[in-house]
C-alpha cells in the first residue's frame, strides 16, 4: 500500500573538511548580529573547535553569549535558563555546537526565548507559535537533530523525559564536517550506530511490508551504518567512513524514509526515553539492550519485515536468525545488550515500565503498548 | 571519498489519492488570490483534471488567467507569452497543471513574469534574481521537475534546447496524486522509466566508486522503476505501483542522490537534448537510443562502477553484460533503442553532433566530449 503523506524539510546543509570556519559568513549572510551558542560539558573546548568558532564569529563582528553545560540528557532547567539569557542579551538566532541533546536544546531554548515562556509548557499544553532561527555545528553523528523538527528534553523535576516537534524548530542551516566526529570516544561510537539503526529499524519492522522503495532505502542506510562504525572503530581517522556514517545519521531520521508507508512506530524510542530517564546511561546504549527484546516479542507480529530483514542485511533466512545477527552485532561493536550488562536488575523494571507508559501518553502510544506489554519487553531485556 | 557538498531542498510535497482537490486551500493558505494557470496540449482537458482544478480554484474565489498548449519540448515562445499574459493579469503565482515540459515552463514564466523579461535572456547573461511562486499539480511521472529547480527551454528561432537551474526557481508546493498518471498512453510510461534511469545512472556511472550510501540509493530507484515499470505495463489501474515509480521519479532528481559524490557529469542529457532539438522525438525516447551507446564507448573508462551495476541490478558480472541487460530491457519496454528504430541514418548525425556540442557548451562540458567523442558515440547509436 502507498500511503498519502507530506514532505517538507527545508533545512541547508553544508557538509565537508573544515567547514565549521563558514559559520561566520554564514551568519552575517542570514543578517544574524547576535547569537546565544550553546554546548555541552566541555569537549568542544577540549578538542579545540570552541576557540576555532568563537574565533570565526569574533571575525564577523557577530555578538556572542554563551550557555554551555548542557547535559547528555538534556534537561529543562539548561533550556529555560539559556532563553532567559538570550531574552536578555537580544539574541537574534541560537547556534548549537555538539550533538544530539545540544541540537534539541536548541529548538526549545530558541522557542521559549521568541515565546517568552518555559520549555516545558510547549509539553503541557502551549502550542508553539514562533522560535528563534537555530544554526548547529554538529560534533556527533546520531540524532539527526540537525535536519528535523523534533526534540527531546528531561524535566528534573518530574522525571519525565518526553519529546516533541513543531515545523517552526527546523534549523536554518546545520553544518556537518565530519572530522569533528574524531574525538567521539568509541563506546559513544557504538551508542550511536545503535541509535541511527534504530531509527532505521524502528519505522522498518513496525510497518506494512510495502512500498519497496522505502524498505530499500532503510536497506541502504543499515548496510552503510554497519560497515561505517567497524571501519571508525578499527581506524578512527578514516574521513570516508565518518562522512558516510554521518551523513547516514543525518538521513536516517531527517524524513526521507517512511514516506507512504503505514503503520509505523517508535516502541523502542518509547521505552527507552522512560529508561534513560529513570537510570542515567546513554540513549543509544539503552536502545541497544531494548531492541533484541523487543524484536524477540514483536517479531511474529510483523514476520515478513523480519526476514526481509534477515535476508537482505545478514543474508540468512528465519526472523529469529536476523535478531539474533543484531544482537551479535551490537556485542561486537561493545554495546550492552541486556540490563544484567549494566548492572540493573529486576526490581528496577515495575519504575522503568512507569516511565516508559509516560512517554507514551505523549506520543499516542499508550493503547498499542499497555504497561503488562512494556514489563514483557523489560523481562526480556534482563 | 567523500566530497564536500551542500544539500537545500525546501519544495513542499503534498503526495496522494486526489490531493489535487486540494489545490484551492493550498493556494489560499499561501495568499495567493492569482493565478496563471498553464497546461499542455488538451490531456489535462480529456482527463478531466482540468475541470476539477477550475472548480477547487473558483470555490477558493482565485482568480484564474490560463495559457495551455505547451509543447513536450517546450518554447521560449511560450513562456515569453505566458510571462506577459502573467504581467498583464496580475498573476500573483504560476500553476503548472502537467508533466516536465509544462513544470519546467512555468519556472521560466515565473522568473520571467517577475523579472519582466525573455525566458530566454536567462541562457544569454541576464541573471535570476526573483521569481513568482510556482505551484505544480503533477500528471507526469519522470523529470523531477516537481522537487528542483531547474528547467529546459527549446529556442525554435535558434534550434537550441538548453537547460540551467537557480535555487529561487523551487516550486513552493508540488501536488502528486499517482492517479493522475493512468492517463499516460504505454509508449510514454517506458520513455518516462528510461528518463528516470537516466536520471541515476548517468551519476552512477559517471562518479567515482564511493560513497556507498549513494550507489545504493541510487540502485534501489532502479529496482524501483524496473518493477514498477513492468507493473503499470501490465496493470495500468495499479495505484501503488504508479505511486511508488512517481515517488521514485521525484526522488532521482531532487538532489538526494550523489551527495558527497564527485566528478559525475549528464553526457546523455547532453547529446539528448541536441538529439531532440533536431528530430521532434520523445526526450526518454532519445534516451533510450543513446544510453547503451554511450555505455559501450564510455564503460571502460570506469569499469568498477559499470561491474557494480551488472552485479547489483542484473545478478550479472562482467560490464559489458549490464549493459546488454539494460538495452534489452529498453527493448522489453517498448522503448527504441538505435536510431535504425525511429527512422534516422547516418545523414543527420553531423547535425546532432553541433546541437550537442552547443547544449554541452551551456552546461560547461565540452571539453568532457569533443565533437569527435560525441560522433562517435552517436555513430554506435545508428
Amino acid at each position: 500500500m502507498m500511503e498519502n503523506f507530506n514532505y517538507y524539510n527545508p533545512v541547508k546543509i553544508v557538509f565537508g573538511k573544515k567547514k565549521e570556519k563558514e559559520i561566520g559568513s554564514v551568519l552575517k549572510e542570514e543578517n544574524v548580529g547576535s547569537v546565544l551558542l550553546i554546548y555541552g560539558k566541555g569537549s568542544v573546548k577540549r578538542s579545540g573547535v570552541y576557540d576555532r568558532v568563537i574565533k570565526c564569529l569574533k571575525e564577523a563582528d557577530i555578538k556572542i553569549t554563551e550557555y554551555g553545560g548542557i547535559k547528555s540528557n538534556p534537561l529543562v532547567r539548561d533550556a529555560d535558563l539559556a532563553a532567559r539569557l538570550a531574552i536578555e542579551k537580544g539574541c537574534e538566532a541560537v547556534l548549537a555546537l555538539g550533538g544530539g541533546s545540544v541540537m534539541d536544546s536548541a529548538k526549545a531554548i530558541a522557542a521559549a526565548a521568541d515565546m517568552n515562556c518555559s520549555a516545558w509548557d510547549f509539553f503541557t499544553g502551549t502550542e508553539i507559535t514562533g522560535a528563534l532561527p537555530v544554526y548547529n555545528i554538529v560534533t556527533l553523528a546520531a540524532t539527526a537533530s540537525e535536519m528535523n523538527c523534533g526534540f527531546v528534553l528531561t524535566n528534573e523535576e518530574t522525571g519525565e523525559k518526553l519529546g516533541m516537534g513543531n515545523p517552526l524548530l527546523y534549523p536554518r542551516i546545520s553544518i556537518l564536517n565530519p572530522q569533528l566526529t574524531e574525538t567521539v570516544p568509541p563506546d559513544y561510537t557504538a551508542y550511536s550506530a545503535v541509535d541511527i539503526l534504530a531509527h532505521v529499524l524502528e519505522g522498518y519492522l513496525t510497518r506494512d511490508t510495502g512500498p519497496d522503495l522505502m524498505n530499500r532505502f532503510a536497506e541502504s542506510i543499515i548496510k552503510t551504518v554497519m560497515e561505517t562504525t567497524e571501519v571508525i572503530l578499527k581506524e578512527p581517522h578514516n574521513y570516508d567512513a565518518r562522512g558516510e556514517f554521518m551523513w547516514a545519521a543525518t538521513m536516517a531520521l531527517n524524513g526521507t524514509l517512511g514516506k507512504g508507508t503505514g503503520g509505523a512506530s517508535s516502541p523502542n524510542h518509547m521505552i527507552e526515553h522512560g529508561v534513560s530517564a529513570v537510570l542515567d546511561i546513554a540513549h543509544g546504549a539503552g536502545l541497544a539492550i531494548l531492541m533484541p527484546a523487543w524484536m524477540e516479542w514483536y517479531y511474529k507480529k510483523n514476520l515478513p519485515q523480519f526476514e526481509r530483514l534477515s535476508r537482505e542485511i545478514f543474508g540468512l533466512e528465519s526472523g529469529e536468525e536476523g535478531i539474533k545477527a543484531l544482537k551479535s552485532w551490537f556485542q561486537k561493536i561493545g554495546a550492552p545488550v541486556s540490563f544484567k550488562d549494566i548492572g540493573v536488575g529486576e526490581e528496577r523494571l515495575e519504575e522503568l515500565a512507569d516511565k516508559a507508559l509516560k512517554q507514551g501518553e505523549c506520543w499516542g502510544m499508550d493503547k498499542m503498548y499497555p504497561r503488562e506489554s512494556i514489563l514483557e519487553i523489560l523481562r526480556l531485556a534482563l
